[in-house]
This record gives structure tokens, sequence and C-alpha cells, in this order.
């Protein structure tokens, strides 16, 4: 089939692109590259089963010539601000990145009768719930960051569109995400920091922040087998790994996979690394499980594999 | 204390205003005309603790120069396309009007420091969820209007933005709400078409679709109750009445009220009005109840009375 990847050069994005293309089916990429990366697509350069646009998805006229033009069998919407540390800074960058790229994405398949769609959401349409087992119907939904906030209205979005246009739904929530190509987020900061000072770790908080770990590959491993099985209105899935790991256990595993030792740990201090940040959080993944999907690699073994990937990636 | 009633011209909004000021209040009135009428605010021409600016309040700029100007206390937000029906062939209606006016009003109160909110919500949220007593905490959302699915979202950017701010936000999710000024929905048609023709009526629907209506007095009077209660954080409450009216006793009310009779029903067929239209709901009004507020009509004296004061006002 012909399938649009909206946000296609992002980290988890351009992971998706590479399965679908294996899979066989015709690709088009829509990126504005505001956090993605040509980088992450220059491989598929001469692929004749992958066509690329640079195309701010807030431009609703131009993304309905697109959707005119291509004629797509599936949505994938990926398309977001993913830096909910930045967009606290500055909530428009939410209003447009992450919630005016889904309603027009939403408005074009309705326009051009598109069918198919898949959201990533994430976790954090929960919001601060420490403590609470997390799940999909009967938690109640209260945001901290401009982020979850912009991503809950979305599955709201999501929710009438499916209902007024008899749209096949698929939205997983994410957890923490990682793996190759990543571009923020823990790991990423350790790795960086470190690189530039061996012998001391700032850690921000108190280092107790405790959540699950999912790696690329097996959230890319969810959506394709879950992507032929939806039907008419609106599959919600938390999506996740039922193990945890806490941010000392993460910079443990940098200063191992760095072969530095031994390194002084400071902390900020405070129980969680800024405000919007979730200190603590489990999933409930029974409606996943009972679907027949269970994560191959448990969160530490995620973190550990993704350490090994960012290092091993040329710069 | 010095107000913003933002969509202030409108139907609930421009009955706010009166009681406000009659508290005593400074009220500014933000509306750009959309729904809201002139007609509805002329009264207060020459009040001098009323000022009215006719503005768009989905250009930020215009609005935050307006906060800077006017320094608020407490910020009540009415602003929103408020028919369903239309905005069901133009869900742009809804980005624009419904989520843009609340991003765009939070933004402000981010950059000017009020700390004080109180949103009209609606059952509208909640979705087709027959035969479940809707409650706050427990009852999932899934909007099948695009209207309810931009007031959903609204609730979300609230939740992000009161945690990231200290705001205190008051959110009602509001019923039918029908009184003088209404501009549409049930009753406005019926009176509308049996003026047009005396002898026959033709319902949407088979006429069973049953909802409770609130008179837009009670509800006044419960959000001037709450306004000086809450606290940092979202205080969220559906607003209602525990009796329902159905439309084929609406059509009989109206009838009577306009001393027709016989006058010929038919109906359009199917349990809803129109694609996105809740055909019958309950709330679970708990826990405004437990909190000391109770609604002093039920809904078919709303009903009856709303029908009187349509009638009796001069077009």
């Amino acid at each position: 089939m012909k399938v649009l990847v909206a946000g296609g050069a992002g980290f988890i994005g351009s992971n998706l692109i590479d399965a679908l293309l294996q899979e066989g089916h015709r690709v088009v990429c829509i990126d504005n590259y505001f956090i993605g990366k040509t980088s992450n697509l220059v491989h598929l350069k001469n692929n004749l089963d992958f066509t690329l646009y640079e195309q701010d998805i807030c431009n609703l006229d131009a993304l309905s010539d697109i959707f005119e033009k291509e004629n797509f069998d599936f949505v994938f919407h990926l398309a977001a601000n993913s830096d909910i540390q930045a967009s606290a800074a500055n909530p428009l960058v939410e209003y447009k990145n992450t919630y005016t790229t889904t309603f027009n994405l939403l408005e074009c398949m309705r326009r051009h009768e598109v069918k198919k769609l898949f959201f990533a959401s994430t976790s954090a349409v929960y919001g601060e719930k420490n403590g609470i087992n997390l799940s999909e119907e009967t938690t109640p939904l209260s945001p901290i960051s401009y982020y979850g906030a912009a991503k809950l209205g979305s599955e709201a979005l999501i929710s009438a569109f499916s209902y007024m246009n008899h749209l096949s739904s698929l939205v997983f929530r994410f957890p923490n995400v990682i793996g190759p190509r990543l571009t923020h987020g823990v790991i990423f900061d350790f790795i960086n920091k470190l690189k530039n000072n061996p012998g001391e770790l700032v850690i921000l908080g108190n280092g107790e922040q405790t959540k699950p770990y999912m790696h690329v590959s097996d959230l890319i491993n969810g959506i394709l087998s879950f992507k032929g099985k939806i039907s008419e209105g609106v599959s919600l899935y938390n999506i996740g790994v039922e193990s945890q790991t806490n941010v000392k256990r993460i910079a443990d595993i940098v200063c191992d996979g760095m072969g530095l030792s031994p390194v002084h740990y400071s902390f900020t201090g405070g129980i969680g690394g800024w405000r919007g940040d979730v200190p603590l959080f489990a999933y409930n993944l029974d409606k996943i499980h009972n679907a027949g999907w269970y994560a191959s690699m448990s969160s530490d073994e995620a973190v550990m594999r993704t350490v090994r990937e960012v290092l091993d990636c040329k710069p």
C-alpha cells in the first residue's frame, strides 16, 4: 500500500519508514526538519519506493495538495514536538507542532477520504499519577505538560474524526522510547555531558525518577503487528515494557558503556527533573498483552542496547 | 475585581456579564460577534463598569495587548463555537473558535500572570455513552463531535497550564443550557419552524432523544457560587439537573406556549438528530451536589420558562 509517514525524518519516524519499506510498501514522508534530520533519511535517497516532501504540516493548503496528489491508503502520524523541556518555555511550539499537525492531517484525511490512521500518543496524557497503574479506560487524564496536553487534545480529535468519517484509527500511548537516531532525553544528555567532562556528571532531580524505557525496534514491531488488524473506530493501547529503569542506573550504564570510572555524580535535587516531568510512572499493559503482543527487551536491556548504538553512531 | 468575559456577547456570556456587574465587579468583554450579538449587550452601553472590545481571540498579539492594558484578576472563558451542527460540516470552526481561543487565553494568562480561570466545558466531551451515568473522574472521554473534541482538548490545556503556572481553574461541564438570548438548538428551531408553518412540525430523529436541559439562571448561579472557592489546580464539575426532557415533550411545550393545536408531527427517523448528536445521556451530579449546590429548576421547568422567555422577547 501507499502510506504517509508524517514526521518521518525524526527518530521514531525514520525507523518506521525503514521497516515499512522493508515490508514492501511505498512510503511518502513529510517533515519540516524542526526536530527531524536529513541525515536520518539520507540512505533512502535512491530508493524508488520512497518520496520526501520538506513541508510544514501546519500549512493546511500545502498539505491538502500533497494528499490530492498522492492518494494515501494509510497515514502514520508521528509529526510532533517531542522535546517536553523545550516547549515548557514556549507552549506555542506544542500548539503548532503537536496539535495543529494532528488537526490538519485529520482534516486532509476527511477531505480526501483516507480511512486508516496510526497516531503516536504518549504516557504524558495521564499526568502525574504516582503509584497508580495507568490503564487506558479508567485512569483520569490530567496532563501536566503542554506536550501531554497537545497529545490528549490530538486523541480527542481522533475520537471525533474517526466517528464522523468512519476512520479506523490505531493509537499507541508510548513510554520513553530509545534507540538509534535518538535526539534528546536522558541517555543522549548523559553521553554529551560525559564527552565534555568525563569525571563528573550532573543529574537533574534526585536520580530516583523511574520510568519504563522501550527500544524503538520493539515499538516498530508493535505498530506493524497491529496496523492490519484495526477496525472502524479507535483502538487505543498503552505500549511498553513492564520493567523500569531509574536515572541513576542509566548513569551507571552510560559510564560503563563509555568505559569511564570513577565518575562523580552530583544531583540538582527534587523529585522531578523539571516542572512538567513525571518522576515515576507504571503502565498497565494488560490490554496489549491480552491482544497477544509483548516487548522483546526489558527496560534495562533497551537502555544498554541504546547506549551501545548511540556510542557506535558516527556523528 | 476586574474580570474578562471572553465570548461575552453570546447567550451564556451576556447573562454572566449581567450577573457579574450586579455583584459589583468591573467587566471587560471580548467578542468577535461570530455567534455573539451586539443586541445582547446594548443595555450596558452607558455602564461605566463595562468595557467592550470587538476582537477575534484567535489573534494572539491583539489579545496580549488587551491583557497588558487591562490587568485582569479573573478570566471567564465562554468564547467558543456553540453550534455543533454547523461545525460538523467544517471542523476548522472548532479548531479556531473553540480550541485556539482557549490556547490563546491561557497563553495570555501565563504571560501576564493572571491566576484565576473559569472555563465552560460540555457534556460532549464524554461522547456517546448510552445508559452510563457520566461521572467526572471515571467515565472514559471519547467525543464524537468536533465540538466535543475541541472542548476536551481545551480541558487538557487547562490541566497543563494550571500545573505549570499555578492557576486556580474552575471547569464546569455544561448540559444543554437554555434561557433568554438563546440563539440555536431545539427550542429555538421549533419556535421558528412553527412561526413559518403553525400546522406541521418536522422533528429530527425519532423524537425520543432525551437530555437534561438547564436554565441559564441556574448555571450562572453555579458559576458565581463556586468562583470564590477554588484553590490551585483544576476543580472540575458536571453541572446540571437530574431530570430530563425528550424532544417530543419539548415540541408539546412549545406548541402549548404558542397556543397551537392540533399540530401534526413528522419525524425524520433514526436515534440521533444528526451525526455527532448524542441521543441520550445522564449526568452523575454527586460531586457538585456533595459540594452543596443544586439547580433550582427541573429540566421540564427550564424548558417551559425558556419557551415563555423566547416568545416574549421582541425580535
